[in-house]
C-alpha cells in the first residue's frame, strides 16, 4: 500500500495539523505512457498555503478530500513510457506521498549538474528559478545595485542572496535571530537585519543600507515593505515574490511610507516564477556554472520520513527553517 | 508696487491661510536678459502642498519668508531679452504674485494652438501631460483597455478621461458626489463611480468595471489604490501619479487586497512629469490635433483676483473644484 497526504479541511487562518490526513491507497496497474516513482524527497512551499483556499488564483486550489501536491524528486520503479527507465531519477508535483503514478509527460529527469538530487527542489528547483528570475530579470538587478531581500534565510531569500554576491552587487538580507543572521552573513550578505531584534525595522534598515537599496525582493511584505519604501533610491526596482506575512492572517496591511512609490519613481511587479518556464535552459547553464564553480551553497532543514510532512509544511510559518524545508523518506 | 503671496509657517496637516501672507514689493528694474510679465493667470495644483514641507524630495522645498511658486500664464510689458516683446504671451513658474520678473529663459512663448491661455495651465500643461505621459507611458494603456482613474473631475484625471476616449479605451472615473460625476460623464466616460455615496468603494468599482481593469491611473492612493487591487485584471499597470489622501494627514495607508500585486503580476509605477519634459514636443502635436478635433473640452474652476489665491490652493483639498481649478487676474 501507498501512503499520501489527503486536504480535509480548509484552513481559517493558520493552518493546524487537523487540516490533513495520511490515508492508504492501494497502487494502481501502470497504463501505457506511464512511470511509478519511489519519492525520496518530498517539498514544502509557502505557496502551497494559498493553495488550500478554495478561490481563483493563478493556480487552482487543491481539492478537498484528494492528495496533496508539491515538488517531489524520486526514482522510477516501473515505467512504460519511452525514455524512462528504472533508476531514472525524476522531478515532478506528485509530492506529499510515498510512491507516485503519473504521465512521463509530467515528469523531468534531473539534468546532470553534479549536485544533491535534493538541490533540484532548492536552489536548482523552483525556489532557485524564483530568486533567479525574480532578481535578474523582474527587478533587472545588475552589477554595483545594492540588493536587499526579506526572509533571506529561506530557501529563495538565500538563493537570491548568493545570486546577488555572484553578480557584483551589494546584498543585504533579513532574518529572524541571531543565529539565521550569522547564517545569511555566512552566504556572503554584506549586511543582515534581524527582524525580530528591538528597535523599527525601518530604522535597522537604513543603518544596513546607509546609501539605500536600488532593489528590493520582497517575500513577507507588510513592515518589510514599508521599510524598503523608506529605504528606496529613486528609480529602486521591487520584485514582489511573495508576502508570507499575509497568507494566513487575512489582515490588510499598513503602510507608512508608501507615497515613496512617487517621489522615488518606484517599479513594483509582482511575478509568478512559473511565467519563466520557457528560459529554464538559460536558468540551468547560468546556475549550474554557479554551481560549478563553487557559488552557491545550500543549507537544508529535513524531517525524516512522510509522517512528518505537516509539521515540516507548518515549520514554514514559524520560522522552522533555514534554507530549504524538506522531507527526506 | 507689485504683490506676491509669501509662505511663512509650514502647514503640519492641512494648510490654512495663516501660513500664507501676501505681501508687497518695490519692483526691480530690469537686468540684461531679462523680461517683466504681468500674470493674467494662475495656478493651484496638489503637487504645492509637498514643497511646502521641508523634505527632501524630488522638486526642493519652498523657503519660509520667500514668495510662493507656481505655473502662471502671462503677458510680457517689459523685454530686455533676444526674442521676447511686449504683447508676448508666456508660460513660466513665478507664480503666485501679479507681477514677476524672470530670466528669459525660464519663460516659454505660449504655442499657437489655437486654445484658450490658460488651457496651458490645464490640459495643455503640467496637468495634460502629466495625464498623457502617465496614461500612455507609464502604465502603457491601449486601444481596447480598461482605464479607471480617481480624481477624475480634477484637472489630470478629467484630462485622462478624454485621452482615453480619444484612443478607443474604456474609461471609468470616480468623483466626489452627483454633480460631478455627471459631468465625468459628460467627458464620455463609460461609466462613473461616486466615491462619498454610502457603499464600499471595492464594490461600486468591481459594479462599474465588470470586466475588470487593465489599468489605474492613482491621483488619490489610500482606498481608491486597494479597491484598484482588487478590481484589476492579470498584469494591470498602474501608474501612481499623486495620492493626495496622504498629503495632509500623513497617515499611514492601509490596503486590504495589496497581495493582488503576486496573484494579479501587476506592475505599479510611480512617475513625475518632468521626467518627460523632453518629450513636450510630442504632447503638443498629439494634443494640439485632439483639441483641434474637438476631442478635448476643458471645465475650469475660476477665482477672481490675486486675494484669491490662497483660497483656490486649499479648495484642491475640500474637493472645491471641478476641472482645472485657477486664478484669473
Amino acid at each position: 500500500m501507498a501512503r499520501a497526504w489527503h486536504l480535509m479541511s480548509r484552513p481559517s487562518g493558520m493552518p493546524v495539523a487537523e487540516n490533513f490526513e495520511l490515508r492508504e491507497h492501494a497502487t494502481p496497474a501502470l497504463g501505457e505512457g506511464m512511470i511509478r516513482v519511489r519519492n525520496l524527497w518530498l517539498s514544502v512551499d509557502p505557496y502551497m498555503r494559498g493553495r488550500m483556499n478554495d478561490v481563483k488564483s493563478y493556480v487552482p486550489p487543491f481539492q478537498l478530500g484528494e492528495p496533496m501536491q508539491g515538488g517531489a524528486v524520486g526514482e522510477v520503479v516501473e515505467s512504460r513510457a519511452a525514455g524512462f527507465a528504472e533508476r531514472d531519477k525524476v522531478l515532478h508535483m506528485a509530492g506529499w506521498r510515498d510512491e507516485a503514478v503519473l504521465p512521463a509527460d509530467q515528469a523531468q529527469k534531473l539534468p546532470a549538474l553534479g549536485v544533491p538530487d535534493q538541490a533540484y527542489l532548492g536552489y536548482l528547483g523552483m525556489p532557485g528559478m524564483t530568486a533567479y528570475f525574480g532578481l535578474l530579470a523582474v527587478a533587472e538587478a545588475k552589477q554595483g545595485d545594492t540588493v536587499f531581500v526579506s526572509a533571506a534565510a529561506g530557501a529563495v531569500g538565500s538563493t537570491v542572496i548568493q545570486i546577488a554576491k555572484a553578480k557584483g552587487m551589494t546584498a543585504i538580507g533579513s532574518a529572524g535571530g541571531a543565529d539565521k543572521c550569522a547564517w545569511v552573513a555566512s552566504l556572503g550578505a554584506d549586511a543582515t537585519v534581524d527582524y525580530k531584534a528591538e528597535r523599527p525595522l525601518v530604522r535597522k534598515l537604513t543603518e544596513a543600507a546607509p546609501r539605500g537599496i536600488d532593489v528590493y525582493f520582497d517575500n513577507v511584505g507588510g513592515e518589510h515593505l514599508d521599510a524598503a519604501f523608506a529605504a528606496a533610491n529613486d528609480r529602486a526596482r521591487f520584485a514582489i515574490c511573495g508576502m508570507i506575512g499575509g497568507y494566513n492572517s487575512g489582515e490588510p496591511m499598513t503602510f507608512r511610507y508608501v507615497m515613496a512609490i512617487i517621489a522615488k519613481r518606484l517599479m513594483l511587479k509582482g511575478f509568478i516564477v512559473t511565467d519563466f518556464m520557457s528560459r529554464m535552459g538559460e536558468f540551468y547553464a547560468d546556475m549550474g556554472a554557479m554551481a560549478a564553480a563553487g557559488k552557491l551553497t545550500s543549507e537544508e532543514t529535513v524531517h525524516e520520513g512522510l509522517d512528518r510532512q505537516v509539521d515540516a509544511f507548518l515549520g514554514l510559518f514559524s520560522g522552522g527553517n533555514k534554507g530549504k524545508m524538506l522531507v527526506r523518506l
